[in-house]
């Protein structure tokens, strides 16, 4: 695999402007500002027949000779309308539903690690790591044992034991760190990183963004053109929304499209740095220390590149919501009730949809996207929270059981 | 929707050639042998162009109108490469793993929980019930959760709480019978259910087969019409490799196909009822009292209808195999090591191949698909036989930590 073009791509500090080298090892410019892969061109990209969504869209990728077999059949995932349940139970007539929890490892984030391990393929990187709990972590370790890197993933002392045991059972080096303060131990990974020339992958790197715009050239397709009024995101590291919003903008910049989506930042009220003060009219993260919420892939105290994300909403008039835990859990059940088992994180796009309809923000018949972000069997202590119908009996009386429960 | 048309279909004994109406509710003849859907016209059904697999071999299916609401967009899964370490590990230069994993529940069941729903519903049935401690339970519910059916869900008292979870999420009726024998709490549900006019949805019903021939018409797209070798198949309840062969069977009729591949029937050897007589030269299922083994997912005593498959191993040439649990156990490490994390039952088609390729039955060149049946998540108990690579330490000694892993 070849290196990206860096006469044709560099990498842009999204709010300063600065210009940095497309192959550059930290993921941030160094006052945390997001940076994002601009093609130098003012030529605008088409798309092209071709079987693989991949191929289709190459002209907007800064990949030129993409490297299939590090793939394991990431996106292609479903459309959903949402059904006369959840039409009701949010107010929307229009809700389509995106589960990206059918990617190989069952979350979203699948899509970004493709094109990060491009990079650390292209850069002839041996190791590749990363800070995670949860779905990252594994993600990373299952794309990196595809393309026969070492994974690193740095874990906190008190992550629970099933998150860890999928990384490690795809060969993932897990270090296992006992920090009292989860930002002190981010930020020393970080600078050792530098020092030790080990890339991080974080959740809101410029290459692993470019994954993520190809969910917005899937939905460009799976709608015939047609652009939803707004696609609901949970947000934690800000890449995933920010991936979505430059797809759908590149898409209109090259006149594919006449309109451009409005994305919807989404977090639990418990841990809200993003969702408070762009409600708030605020122009920076208010950071959290306390990140305490049962929608745990998407805890996040103070998000770097949250900045970014709050000057476009102002920019983009995005709205943001944040929902409480009973909220979250009420539309895990609701979402189940209707086929769809999601993690808690994901859940909270239906509860702000629900909220956003109260307030008039979003009318009944507009076209709304939900991203269905992760599995819900990546978090099981969440059931304690949830009601069951479960009838004990013995063979004698199971007609008796069976019949009272009969409609 | 609209009830299948009996003047067109019939179900077949497979085994005594008896007729049956499609509308039966008893998935099994009197005798306990396997139903199947039947054409009664002699004219072959054709490939037609449509955006959907159902749409373009709808001719091969007896639904007049998919009811495509009740889909959760099931199917369509990556067919990959096995890639070189799995090509080394296994022997084999031509292996494709087919990743069921990524269904909407995340195992191979949906397929065929969508078109025994379809059947549900054009029958007017408000409840839809199964007996499951896993994939199956959960896919029925899910699915029924979707329909807007009533499921009830039989499990057995040692069920562990993790798989009830889900099954429970969804809204199904969970009768949790405290039973000595699961065999007798079978047959007791079975004389039940037809007191009381229940379908109790079977992993080997005539109808659901119908919905894992459409893994087949996957595949010779995928393929581009190529018919592969073999296809190895981890098998309990007999439905799933009694599907894809059936779909390559009226591919093969239609003309589609000039050959029809060999399927493999592998098993646990702790739990072989059918790969030990196909091994031997018997006709008949040897019944297991003993069903012990960390491939969960295909544990089964005395399979309904598995003379069938002994029957069918025979006229067709398939091989058998059955894997230890140390075999099992090594093959799902590497496939994680390869990106692919897969519950234990599907790990057992890796060890297979190893066997086929040591003994000749396989050659390394041959094309040969494994069914990656049901995604690691559902199993997590199984984690405390596997290696981790986990380092333990502080802020202070992390830097010291990471130089002894790096490479």
């Amino acid at each position: 695999m070849s290196m990206p073009d860096s006469e044709r791509y560099r990498l842009i500090s999204t709010l300063s402007g600065e210009a940095y080298p497309l192959d550059r090892l930290e993921e941030f410019a160094g006052s945390g500002e997001s940076l994002e892969v601009s093609r130098v061109s003012s030529r605008q990209p088409e798309i092209h027949p071709g079987d693989h969504l991949w191929e289709r869209f190459a002209g907007f990728l800064p990949f030129d000779e993409p490297e299939l077999s590090v793939s394991l059949g990431e996106g292609d995932t479903p459309l959903l309308p949402s059904g006369a349940f959840l039409s009701e139970y949010t107010g929307s007539r229009n809700l389509w539903l995106k589960n990206e929890t059918m990617n190989p490892t069952w979350s979203f984030k699948d899509r970004g690690t493709l094109t990060t391990m491009w990079m650390s393929r292209a850069m002839g990187e041996k190791v590749t790591a990363t800070i995670s709990t949860g779905n990252m972590g594994h993600s990373v370790a299952a794309y990196a044992a595809r393309a026969g890197l070492q994974a690193v993933v740095f874990i906190p002392d008190f992550t629970p034991r099933e998150k860890i045991m999928p990384i490690a059972l795809h060969g993932a080096h897990i270090i296992r760190v006992k920090a009292p303060d989860y930002a002190a131990m981010k930020k020393q990974i970080l600078e050792m990183a530098g020092r030790l020339n080990l890339r991080i992958v974080s959740g809101n790197g410029p290459l692993r963004v470019e994954g993520y715009k190809l969910t917005a050239f899937e939905l460009y397709e799976q709608m015939r053109g047609e652009v939803p009024d707004f696609i609901l995101v949970p947000v934690s590291a800000c890449g995933h929304v920010r991936g979505i919003f430059k797809g759908y903008r590149e898409l209109y910049e090259a006149g594919y499209i006449q309109q451009l989506p409005r994305m919807v930042v989404v977090q639990a009220s418990n841990n809200a740095p993003l969702a408070q003060p762009i409600q708030q009219g605020k122009r920076v993260v208010i950071p959290f220390t306390q990140v305490d919420t049962i929608a745990e892939a998407i805890t996040t105290g103070n998000p770097m590149g949250g900045d970014e994300i709050i000057d476009k909403a102002r920019r983009f008039d995005w709205p943001a919501v944040d929902v409480s835990e009973a909220e979250i859990l009420e539309s895990q059940a609701a979402l189940a009730r209707a086929g769809l088992f999601v993690e808690p994180a994901s859940a909270t796009t239906l509860s702000a949809l629900k909220k956003l309809i109260g307030r008039g923000t979003v009318k009944p018949a507009q076209k709304v996207v939900a991203m269905l972000t992760g599995s819900g069997l990546k978090d099981f202590d969440v059931f304690r929270h949830h009601d069951q119908q479960i009838h004990d009996c013995e063979l004698h009386n199971m007609e008796r059981t069976l019949e009272e429960i009969m409609p």
